[in-house]
């Protein structure tokens, strides 16, 4: 660094402090989700909180802002800054202003009530009793805009907006809605055309179980390495929600085991391994710099729905799958044949809940719930109304109504924990994995080929060059734009939708 | 609080963020010695080097050194502070003296020489070459020896009682040389006392194995939970060393597994469990703050030793024991029976290694070592002569000679990884489980009886009483003399080995 940028260089080296107890957070995280007893909970909480106190402290001090002040007038000298160096101070000012945007009274009036309303919902949603949570609900989301409003004032941006900057920087509220109203008119005709076509075929077999977890765990871990996961850098752990946690040299994914199908926590696995592959990708030497970092959370679904749904639920990759399963389970027969097996990992079938939902319902789940938060939050529905409106946005949308909150708008953790704005990254990641994919084959054709033999390499290295690799040097929209030679464009997903689903 | 009490407030807000932030490096170091995989150490490094040196600027700040001074003035209102925050000051002041007593470039100097010396050691000490680590250790020896000295003139101590007041605050160097001399002058005549009784019965016989892991397990949480151990709160993993890590609320305790012998990974177990149950019955009032915390590595180890040592290698104890072995492992026969294994679990066999030593002969480990430090921070003896000096001393207290240095001075991580002034802890430790128990009988007859039907509940009522629930209260010497009637008393200990060996 020349001496002119003695600023910049101070806030490298305050934010690669900051990253290292944000990892350290993630560990404790991890841990948390995964193997601490019980009884560790209000320890942990006070290690976590102590944690963010620290590193709110170091983002928000007076000293950082000198500093940020001082990087400001160094970046304007040319050739001071080169390109990476440049993204990050962008990356280190765009966090520094989300966390400096709120009073500190606000932080903490949101953590204590985001607390206590997940609290009450973790009892309100197996009771299916809304109204006992609609109190706290209805405080975090009382701050939840006050907080949107002020995060909008210091970024310059609609409430809603920065919000959803907080998840993917740079989105706009106005584009997902109009991505998703386009969607939401494509469905009805396309969803009827799917189910024709499936009712038209015999329904496929379900293999028999009981499938052991230890089994499942073997082919689970086969089948990471298959992808590209290197167990001196990560971990297969068992919790009741997958994830993928950990720290970049150290990741670690989770899943739960079900004996009676083994589908879905192996589908799970190859899922977060394609979050864990982004992580490990990332570039080594802005590590624990902002501009190192995961490119927003819609590029991270990006990532695992790539592996999961683009590669893993394909024809060719199937064909690999089939007789390792039928190994690993023991089975024979034609309920394990590759073609049936197929059948199943790409079945189409409305349902209540999300997170069990196939790539074509599942973003009318995600429709329903952004337009539901933005509505909330703009105050043009009331809390009381939520139910109603759920079910009659389950009804228009998927054409089926939840028999009560518990599978309606009780089901998902993110309103009750403060994630609003979360949402739309889920159908945002899904479109521009389908993008990725598609120009992946188009710069690689041998991508099915190898698939089909159980070889990522081909896939993994443009994926590596094109995405991980660049960390948050480019924007999303720039990132997607080098790699595939365009903007977002929710076409790419619908086409293949229309091939997979209906084989045109 | 009073109002006149605000500095102290402050302090205590200060040292409850502060040991927040320890409890979680505490946890990182437990997942870095039980989970992490290999390609995860560099990055946790940096996590936990982020925490250090947070920490150390929580408590060496220019806003510390203030609170300090206002509190004291504070402390001299009379009433203003009762006996638990008067003893908290006192050990916030002890933490703080001993941080800002070293410069800061020592204190870095010290970290990069023992990671280096550390590293080197792992290398050395299979091949058994001294030679290649010296340099390096000598590195480490004269920057303890500026460390000892500064320490010192700060706490007003001599240089080797600085050190050891890092681990077991309060005792001097002088007390340590008297007790040890007394016991190495004890030793020889009760050694061959106990090795002529040995010989004259016949030799004890080794349950055949091989014992899996899993039963080892299974046997081993068992007894955790007859002790008292609570899985709410707490976990049992696997390391290559056994320790007692995590935090009161959720301790974790490690062992290894020998499948050629089960007793080794189970006295380890109980042993944890020793430590386990100290710390989960400290003070909860006082968790986060110094006079909460455990009274010093001494104090610690009495808690590990009265477990494993004083009850659980008891004829008592042994009795419940050994049919509940016979059953994990599947054994019948006179090798199962209880009057073979109590003969195993007190068998006295002078070795070359300190941590497979049995009670009577481990004090000379201790002593060795103690005697060794000593000389060489005092500049008596030079690194050169470390391993003569050694094999000397392995000759005059226990009359063996190691084979090379690997079993001789390569054998122990403390003095590659500085600690200085620690080994003398397990001794005094020892001396104060013996000299507890018997006080813990004499208050509770029915204690034996109590451990033969594997009924932990009224020594365990005893600990928590006298030694667990005072933290840090009082210092070491005026605990064990409010539990015992007198301050620490080595001839006790003496008269438990007499009683157990030669059954005087």
């Amino acid at each position: 660094m020349p001496p002119e940028a003695a600023a910049y260089t101070a806030l490298e080296s305050r934010f690669r402090r900051l990253n290292a107890l944000r990892e350290a957070a993630g560990v404790l995280h991890w841990d948390m989700s995964t193997l601490m007893p019980r009884g560790g909970a209000e320890a942990r909480t006070e290690q976590l909180a102590a944690l963010q106190v620290t590193c709110h402290e170091l983002l928000t001090g007076a000293e950082t802002a000198e500093h940020f002040a001082a990087a400001e007038t160094e970046a304007r000298v040319p050739g001071a800054l080169d390109p990476w160096r440049r993204a990050n101070l962008r990356e280190m000012r765009r966090e520094w202003r989300h966390a400096t945007a709120l009073e500190a009274d606000l932080v903490e009036a949101l953590a204590k009530a985001t607390m206590r309303c997940e609290m009450i919902w973790r009892e309100a949603r197996p009771a299916a009793d809304f109204a006992t949570v609609r109190p706290a609900l209805q405080q975090v989301l009382d701050l939840t805009r006050r907080a949107a409003e002020a995060k909008g004032e210091a970024l310059g941006l609609a409430p809603y907006d920065a919000l959803l900057d907080a998840y993917q920087p740079g989105v706009s509220g106005a584009r997902v809605a109009e991505v998703f109203a386009d969607y939401a008119a494509f469905l009805p005709d396309f969803l009827e055309a799917v189910r024709t076509r499936q009712a038209a075929r015999p329904a496929p077999l379900r293999p028999e179980g009981p499938f052991s977890a230890a089994a499942q765990e073997a082919l689970g871990r086969r089948l990471m390495e298959v992808v590209g996961f290197d167990f001196g850098h990560g971990r297969l752990d068992v919790s009741i929600h997958p994830f993928c946690g950990g720290v970049p040299d150290d990741v670690r994914i989770t899943t739960r085991y079900d004996e009676a199908d083994f589908a879905s926590a192996l589908m799970a696995v190859l899922h977060e391994t394609g979050h864990a592959m982004y992580e490990r990708g990332l570039p080594a030497d802005w590590r624990l710099q902002p501009v190192g970092q995961a490119r927003g959370m819609a590029v991270h679904e990006s990532q695992s729905l790539l592996v999961e749904m683009q590669a893993c639920r394909s024809a060719a990759f199937i064909g690999f799958l089939a007789p390792l399963a039928a190994e690993a389970f023991g089975g024979a027969g034609p309920n394990w044949g590759p073609d049936n097996l197929l059948a199943l990992a790409t079945r189409v079938e409305p349902g209540f809940v999300r997170v069990d939902a196939d790539e074509v319902t599942y973003p009318a789940h995600v429709i329903l719930r952004t337009r539901l938060e933005q509505a909330l939050l703009a105050g043009d529905l009331a809390l009381a109304e939520l139910p109603g409106a759920w079910n009659d946005g389950m009804k228009a949308l998927l054409g089926i109504v939840p028999p009560d909150d518990r599978l309606g708008c009780l089901q998902d953790i993110h309103w009750y924990d403060g994630a609003w704005g979360y949402f739309p990254t889920y159908t945002l990641g899904a479109m521009t994995a389908a993008q990725l994919y598609a120009a992946a084959l188009a710069a690689v054709p041998e991508i099915p080929d190898a698939l089909g033999r159980g070889d990522f390499a081909p896939l993994m290295a443009w994926l590596r060059a094109q995405v991980h690799a660049k960390g948050s040097l480019l924007s999303a929209e720039a990132l997607v734009q080098e790699a595939t030679g365009k903007p977002l464009d929710p076409e790419v997903f619908k086409e293949h939708l229309r091939a997979r689903y209906l084989g045109e």
